[in-house]
């Protein structure tokens, strides 16, 4: 018998947890009926939890509940972490990827304590020189994904092409059928322009480009990165994390000014009715929970961090993507990838 | 008699140029027709200039017309820019700021060249350590100036704080009444967080928090930048330019979505026809001509990059944006607020 596919989620990790973690999971099983390729660990308090269960149909035989006493608060600091956070939930749903049979673990708790002890217990890859963290951006043929997302302030080239052959790997584990196209992100599309760590990084990843792993595209710029030329987009973290976030504010912006002009007269109310189910397309298309989990990688095993602040239907999200990516081999991907870097040395 | 305000106008710079120009300059003028404080000194070709001014009602003792023949080629490049550009419409409407009466440079033309010449011209200001890019950025609350946008890839705590009162003059100058909020973009609002540079930029700022230029408030994540609590975000050259072109293609992206989304079947179009009025005032809020014009500062003369590709509309704001930052008496505002920073030296 083929090995289930076992995700462990830290279940009281995050806002109107685990309420919400249990009716994610929930949405995840109603949607994946047909399965039986997968196991759910779910950790944290057993009476709690079990409460939570209850208000569900949930079969039995999808889903292993395991007692964890503590939980990390949001305002522990990963200075602290290590010694405090020992036996909570989060704790242990990254240690059964050592102990028990997960193939990866989802929080939606304190990011910074879950990277410390994430790289604690699973240690470094010994093919990687920094870890990263992988998020998804939408873009107008789908989906791409952009890395370093702020575990890694300054970088190397090194790393910038490490993060380029583990950003392939994800987007590899996520759509099999595509050959990932990368690009590192700068202020001009010309060989010239940019730092001198990034005109290194381009030149070792021009020199990969024949690789079998993905296609260099070259230097992109950040008017560039929904275009979906590019399924890979590899910076810095400082620079992967201010991108990120200028393009969530933007998106709020926008659509807050949106919602104002549509709902200033009765003219433009009444057009809502008219265009309701095209507006519904449109929000639904750009949901931010549709792109829910980061994904920490270069660890001897995948953690996804969900956002705190995202409900039921972005923690079920999550909980997919950990399905899809453990589906799609991400760390027999990975471990492919960078080998192949290893040769090179 | 007080000198009156002086533009000085590359008119063959930017693509369809000198006929948007001419045209943006005939919005300006109609939108200026109860004021005699401005004159606009206009450099190119006289004879298809002339030809341009006639299709428009534009009254001569408002506009001069200096021959030069020269234009600055796209193709041309910052490195032989020097030998090539002189007696160029571009260099010669810098060139006035030395030799005429002209108080702000306007050009459309080719970007790099404009920046070396500019600086081999009007040279830096010796308060300065380094001049830097200024853009307008929409808001929340209105507008506010982000910079460095690209003149300085890599800057060090110096630059940062330079920026900061520049910025902020720049921003009095345009809007007198109010008292500048200074912010430093980074990936987190805590005091640790963020590259060496940026903590001791921010530790130098808050030492001139009380400081009658500028309020400090300390630092911004990119999702804040257009909340209008800040007016003036500073930061590097390269991540100010990836967080404009990232907004920019959030913006393109979204907007896209939401056309094809109004466009897809007869209801959401007939919706269009309600919401007319609300969506055109939507659109005018946001139009990024409005936006049109970088300000280069920290030379001894203010000079004016309109975007290459804007039409007559956006080249009559960045027009306008000449007019708003030397009546706001923008040097003067600069040489104040720089000057506070030598006495602390």
């Amino acid at each position: 018998m083929k090995k289930k596919i076992t995700i462990a989620i830290d279940a009281m990790g995050g806002e109107n947890a685990p309420k919400k973690n249990i009716e994610g999971l929930n949405i995840f099983l109603k949607n994946n009926k047909s399965k039986d390729d997968f196991i759910i660990h779910l950790y944290g308090n057993k009476k709690i939890i079990d409460q939570e269960i209850a208000k569900f149909n949930i079969k039995n035989d999808l889903v292993k509940v395991i007692n964890a006493e503590g939980v990390v608060s949001d305002e522990e600091t990963p200075l602290t972490a290590i010694k405090n956070s020992k036996n909570t939930s989060m704790w242990n749903s990254i240690k059964d990827q050592i102990d028990g049979d997960a193939d990866i673990s989802l929080s939606a708790g304190n990011t910074g304590v879950l990277f410390v002890i994430s790289k604690m217990i699973l240690k470094m890859m010994k093919e990687v020189s920094r870890p990263a963290l992988a998020g998804l951006w939408p873009s107008k043929k789908g989906m791409s994904v952009v890395l370093d997302l702020g575990a890694n302030i300054e970088c190397n080239e090194k790393n910038l092409v490490d993060f380029s052959e583990m950003g392939a790997a994800l987007y590899k584990s996520i759509f099999p059928d595509q050959k990932p196209r990368v690009a590192l992100l700068n202020i001009g599309s010309e060989e010239i322009k940019g730092t001198e760590i990034l005109k290194k990084a381009y030149s070792e990843l021009k020199g990969l480009s024949n690789d079998e792993n993905f296609i260099f595209n070259g230097y992109i710029e950040g008017n560039k990165i929904m275009n979906g030329e590019s399924n890979v987009i590899v910076t810095d973290g400082f620079t992967g994390n201010i991108a990120l976030k200028t393009a969530e504010g933007t998106a709020k912006f926008l659509t807050d000014s949106l919602k104002k002009s549509l709902s200033e007269n009765i003219f433009s109310k009444l057009s809502i009715v008219f265009s309701y189910f095209s507006l519904k397309k449109f929000k639904s298309k750009l949901d931010p929970r549709k792109y829910n989990g980061a994904i920490f990688l270069g660890l001897n095993g995948p953690v996804v961090k969900s956002h705190g602040s995202t409900d039921a239907i972005g923690f079920y999200y999550s909980i997919d993507l950990c399905y899809r990516i453990i589906k799609g081999n991400l760390m027999h991907q990975l471990k492919n990838n960078l080998s192949h870097l290893d040769v090179k040395d």
